[in-house]
């Protein structure tokens, strides 16, 4: 039995007739951007990629790329030079939309109707020298590899870059700031805010450094149908040198071996470090939210005037970037999975990664969000300290039942970890100060006589059990900005 | 060391030169669909989805939501009538792009920009009634149970059913027509190709069944905030009896209990239908194009006039379709793994779910494409009867060494297996025909001395070894063109 | 460069001497559980599945299809019932480790191995009826769908049920205890804790009825090779009869089509069903382990003597049970992406999905741990109601910004939102209990002088504000106590 | 309605009576290993990683760790030499099952409990030593960054570098073999099967050294319960070096920064290289058991005397350890799935991904499976180089499309592509030979009067248009015979 929309509107419901209104006559996606069936082209698309990640863009790379094919077979002797710059020009006049026309209506084949598009915008002479020895994979996943690079390079590294200063602004900024350290949801032992912050200092350099270094990895080619230079044997005399050149014009160098397609491990390792670069966002956009907790409360997102929390929640403040941040994370988990199943093609190549493999510039759309949406939150993120030393203090000392483990141990008792726990057992019932209790405890009192004073010092003032944690923050902050440079 | 695209092009070559050719003045999305950076934008776009998953279209079924509301609330005396009219008509009005604007200068919130949208629209009388006890997901996950039901029942289940179509016709035309069954892609015992085609009637009947189930099982909400009604039992007798007659306007039932949100299984399992029924087409996708291998020859996608094969080898005839059909089957699988990722929300609802949760619609659209790629491409089937006889003999008997097997322990051979099995590789060795050395060996015509007729004659000729096969075909034919509808 | 784990270590360090204690000459997995390699089978077994889901389990439900088959060729007449009996004997003595060893040494192949084990055991005049007109996947399919069927059905249903009895008992016994609802972590408006827990009473029993219902859809096969009943249509009238009479004696059908394989579809619903269930259970877990947090305290797990929470932080108490399911919930994801790829097998089936197949038991030992795990720890779950009281009150009422706002929209106030989110800004801003402002604010009480009894007493007792709450709990325990029975 | 297993069996068929037998009273898994749930520890165990992953090689990890722990406190003066060598030997005879006796009586806390277990074998004067300064994670990080690292060296590279020794030789052997290339499964322009060989050995060597190097990258930790150093800083002048000092014993260092746990990447990135190698290996398989197909039948699995191919089809062969390479290719997606997942955690830690985490060292167990079943399967690799030449020449001359296209373009033919689609149309009409078409055609002829001899010789025998295939092969061959070793 089918669902049936009317069931509920045999009179034509004012609902009906609001969802009516208009849903037949609509715009184009040419006309009004809000046409658009995927978020990445409405609500999270991210301008600067479009010049790398549009179709307009991967149009302009593939005649980028046919373009260093002549240039190079002029540079071979191959070709008149005039014809290379005659065909340039030509390349620059070529519209996706007649592309897409022309694939549609007589081709079928892209890169077919592309080469076509420009056979038609040169003279007879030119005309043989177009897309002469290439095939469509040398076109395709040499732009590809260009076009991700280049949207690596010029766009999500340096935001990434960007939100990672904000990142070691905080880690700095806060160095000191002490903070209780929580393991399972549970107060553990005091850090420094900073030190928590530390974290991301470390986890997103090293995932920036990881995709700087992978989208360096990225690999063209210029091989021909199978990979093995058939078509280029037959008119030059070192194919490889001649692979070697074209690819150079993009600032390209090829894989060790290829068949009609690249290697898919260069591009597969990209997008997991594009991935891994997510996650560590996600997971700092977890723990802001966490921390913005109304209970908790130690940092809150920047709130605007006039914004609004809830549609019917007057006090409402949500952590909404940290949420969105978060769930583009997950949303990259699931995009990678297919970037995996493309690891797969058989023999000299199938296409059946091809349509699939389309999306992939999208990881780099949400990537980049996230990267922008941090960075705006992050720096402009409100610090309650006041909160933190709140709900440090919240345990009553307890939190110090692993020192006190500790130096029981040191001073040789020999059940040190069950005493202490006792203790904090015992502190709990009586809702009294831990360290009120321990004080008091003569088996105790007969261990701790020879502590040091700093020993004492940190039982007594739990705030001062903090380890490491600001130096660790501050050498964290020290390494990074030292330690890459993106150009 | 960062990669850079410079490197190649010390002197701007022509390659680079087509690069900014127009990069950086380009259009904007509303002003050419080829600016977009998903590939459902481009060229997997579904013009006929547009009304139920494009952003416009989310827009309004979001403002069919709030005029169900207040219409209701007419219908319950909490309004009078003219408001619930001046708030429809104020909802026809509005426009995504006004919503968005406001949302991002003023709310930072969408669904409070929508209802102040229409607010703005309205008299002052009207005013108060706008968006009243609702909470924004009230509106925003009834909304997507809407489109996403009228989508599927609108759009996809017909293409899926013209789809399902096809390979019924292709059933029975075929339901006589022998073919080497393949198991492991070796060749095992004779079935035909009705048969074969049998396997996907009946797995994609049963996904179109599933889908259709699942899209019926949408639900909606109108239980305010936190789903606990605390809103409405404000001003209504019967919270839940109102709810029921908002979500009537929308041919929606609310689930059984509900939090800020609907309880995410709806949702995901009709996902998983979509899903299924991805891996269903692709599966059948995989196999045509294996058909099509150029050794195997048994089917052939059509080919149009001026159709390009390859940029290249101008006599390749490529599966495209086919390929293109499987990989979008891969991306299903992956997009799938995000709304398991969404199935988690913390406590009343967090909202880590809402970015992800946007791209869903793509899934439809994935479907939609490859039901009407396979629709295309299978109506027009090349059929080559000749290489299926072909390759059925191609063996030369040896696909007989189950029946004699059969044969043999029906005899009362101790061993037949294992007797079988020596006369083929017999056959193999002496590359003689399997049945000659049959016929000859003295052990099996012993065996052999009381077989029937039929069996006998299966013995000469194998392609009468085909079991239930057309039979089965057939029946499956009629139970799916008897079996359901879609409205 | 390779790593080397000598590095450190030049002169054989202590650590490195206890690394080679014992490491070569070490039990068998035969003789030392911990010898195993995965975690389901040391840390995470559950014992009551091993009559269904270890190999020794597997090869009883096979030997028992073979028996199946040979009992129905009995009752059509096709061999003597001694026969029948005789193998049914010989089929309880085989023995995993003999078809294993038969396998390895000789067959390379598992299911000839074991019909050969059985063979060996009977008299000549039995042997050709053993495995007769049967494809090994006649065998293991049937198998897998029975062993599934019965593990859901004896084992895994069951104890859901039994941890949907805690979770039905916690939403009745706090059916009324006041509770802050939480949407993204933020104090929303009230609801009650049997509310909250009714949320997953609804979910956990949806997704029980749905794993129910696809362990009863579960399908097996005797339709031979290629599904065509070749071989059965050598000797028998109705060879579709047949297999249902097969099938039946394991109480199960068939499906309307099968190739050498039941259409995986079912199983993949099936284990759908299972990862479902289990992101039900880990969401439950986790919003637990989040009311556990250090600051909030609304909910513990329970403690017993003894344990230690941290092995160093003697006053840790972990949740560490929710942690576990949740964790396990990510695995059930990740493992049903197997399952989504097992979709596709080539032409009449290939073996790509066969390894992988092999794991699909794990999903229904891990589901099977979480809810024990969860009955256990729900059922002695410390719930404060202090802490609930305090949390409730913590925002000094600032949480009825929606009802403030929704009754002077009601009583005609045009800007009613802005008004009140005006109202919670100046609460937080004078630290001001928000009820006081309210009360004090002209604008409002004039709004205010209308208001019911009703009315006035929520904005006076924010606790009263949860509207349908209490009941909706009820409500949902009545529903399930009586919708379902599983046998 | 539930499913019931009773329903075919009012009185208890003989099937029935084969899955009662047994089943209750079976063995346990410490006596039978078949009793096991996971096809881990029966059907793809792989012996030589139990000393790494299996319980009991985790158990004596861990002691390894707190005894690397014990002895830098010696070295650093903190305890009695003795004290060290006395708790080694303890470590040395603690026994996995004792450690979770333990933990599910006592303790509910693995680490805790072997920590007891040590602690409970040594002298009152060294048992405060055991664990001191010492998180669970301290120990369970640096295990198991140790013991991947130590698999992967020891076992898991070796295996991928024999295997890959032995795609290098068929590279080598078959260099020049000439072979179709085939793209979309359709006839390409010929390559060599050393060709086609060598992308795998480029892919394959490429994987390891990934893998290679991501082992190497394994960190582990000694910085306490959030990772900053509180403990150990009670009681040493400098916690890093410490650190660095009890991480050299196992041949570890740090990561920069550390909380409770390691940074997941490290251990994210060497899974992706796990399964990035998998997914190589089963690409190959792929290839394979299509080149295995009946109609192809260019390779063929070694079959043994004795195999059966199928439990039926007496003829068959079947490329079964290709499937299962596929399928385990699979399975190592949805395991990276998981691994992905566990990339977030809490603020100091949460125990989310600790179920879960405890799966990932089957994912070494699988690909070393898979490295050993492709050496053995690929090292007796059947070519049959006659099919080879047989499938090259099936197209009668028409893969010659493409260089007949070129040569007309280069001789400056100004629709060259066009002309040579229309005489393969021609040749495939008229079922001739494409060349005889080719020579035969008045314009062609024209057009080619300038050609080489080397092109001339290539248009009349397409086996000589292979291109750089033999060279690029032999090249692959010298480039990883070189370039790498694995200690």
């Amino acid at each position: 039995m089918a669902p049936d929309r009317q069931s509920g509107s045999e009179s034509a419901s004012l609902a009906e007739s609001v969802l009516r209104a208009g849903a037949d006559d609509g715009p184009e996606l040419g006309e009004d951007r809000y046409e658009a069936l995927s978020p990445v082209d409405y609500r999270y698309a991210e301008e600067t990629l479009r010049p790398f990640l549009s179709e307009n863009a991967f149009t302009r790379y593939k005649a980028a790329v046919e373009v260093a094919l002549v240039e190079t077979s002029a540079e071979h002797g191959l070709c008149p030079p005039e014809v290379a710059e005659e065909i340039a020009e030509a390349a620059k006049e070529v519209r996706t939309s007649e592309v897409y026309r022309r694939e549609r209506e007589i081709t079928k084949h892209d890169i077919r109707a592309l080469a076509d598009e420009i056979r038609d915008r040169v003279s007879d002479e030119a005309k043989p020298f177009v897309h002469r020895m290439a095939t469509s994979y040398d076109i395709v996943d040499t732009a590809n590899a260009a076009r991700f690079r280049d949207a690596a390079v010029e766009v999500v590294l340096p935001e990434l870059v960007r939100t990672h200063g904000v990142v070691l602004d905080l880690t700095e900024r806060y160095a000191d700031q002490r903070q209780i350290g929580r393991t399972h949801g549970q107060h553990a032992v005091p850090i420094t805010f900073g030190f928590a912050m530390a974290e991301y200092a470390d986890r997103l350099g090293n995932a920036i450094r990881e995709l700087q270094g992978r989208a360096g990895e990225l690999r063209g080619k210029f091989s021909g149908a199978v990979g093995a230079y058939n078509a280029s044997s037959l008119f030059v005399e070192d194919p490889q040198a001649f692979e070697r050149d074209v690819l150079a014009k993009l600032g390209l160098e090829s894989a060790g071996h290829a068949t009609q397609i690249v290697p898919p491990e260069h591009q597969t390792r990209f997008l997991y470090s594009v991935m891994e670069a997510g996650a560590v966002l996600a997971n700092l956009a977890d723990d802001m939210r966490h921390l913005q907790r109304s209970e908790i409360g130690e940092v809150g997102e920047p709130f605007a005037e006039g914004q609004a929390g809830s549609s019917t929640m007057t006090q409402k403040r949500n952590p909404i970037n940290f949420e969105n941040t978060s769930s583009m994370g997950r949303e990259l988990v699931a995009r990678f999975v297919g970037a995996m199943l493309d690891l797969r093609s058989e023999h000299q190549r199938d296409l059946t990664g091809s349509a699939s493999g389309r999306t992939r510039g999208e990881m780099l759309v949400y990537l980049t969000g996230m990267a922008k949406r941090m960075r705006r939150t992050m720096g402009k993120l409100q610090v309650d300290e006041a909160n933190m030393e709140r709900n440090l203090e919240m345990s009553r000392g307890a939190i110090m039942g692993e020192p006190v483990y500790l130096l029981l141990a040191a001073a040789g008792h020999p059940d040190a970890y069950e005493k202490s726990k006792q203790l904090t057992l015992q502190a709990e019932d009586s809702e009294e100060d831990f360290f009120a209790i321990v004080e008091r405890d003569p088996e105790v009192q007969e261990y701790f006589a020879d502590l040091t004073d700093d020993q004492k010092g940190i039982l007594r003032d739990p705030t001062k059990y903090t380890g490491l944690a600001a130096d660790k923050a501050r050498e964290r902050v020290a390494y990074w900005r030292s330690a890459y440079r993106v150009s």
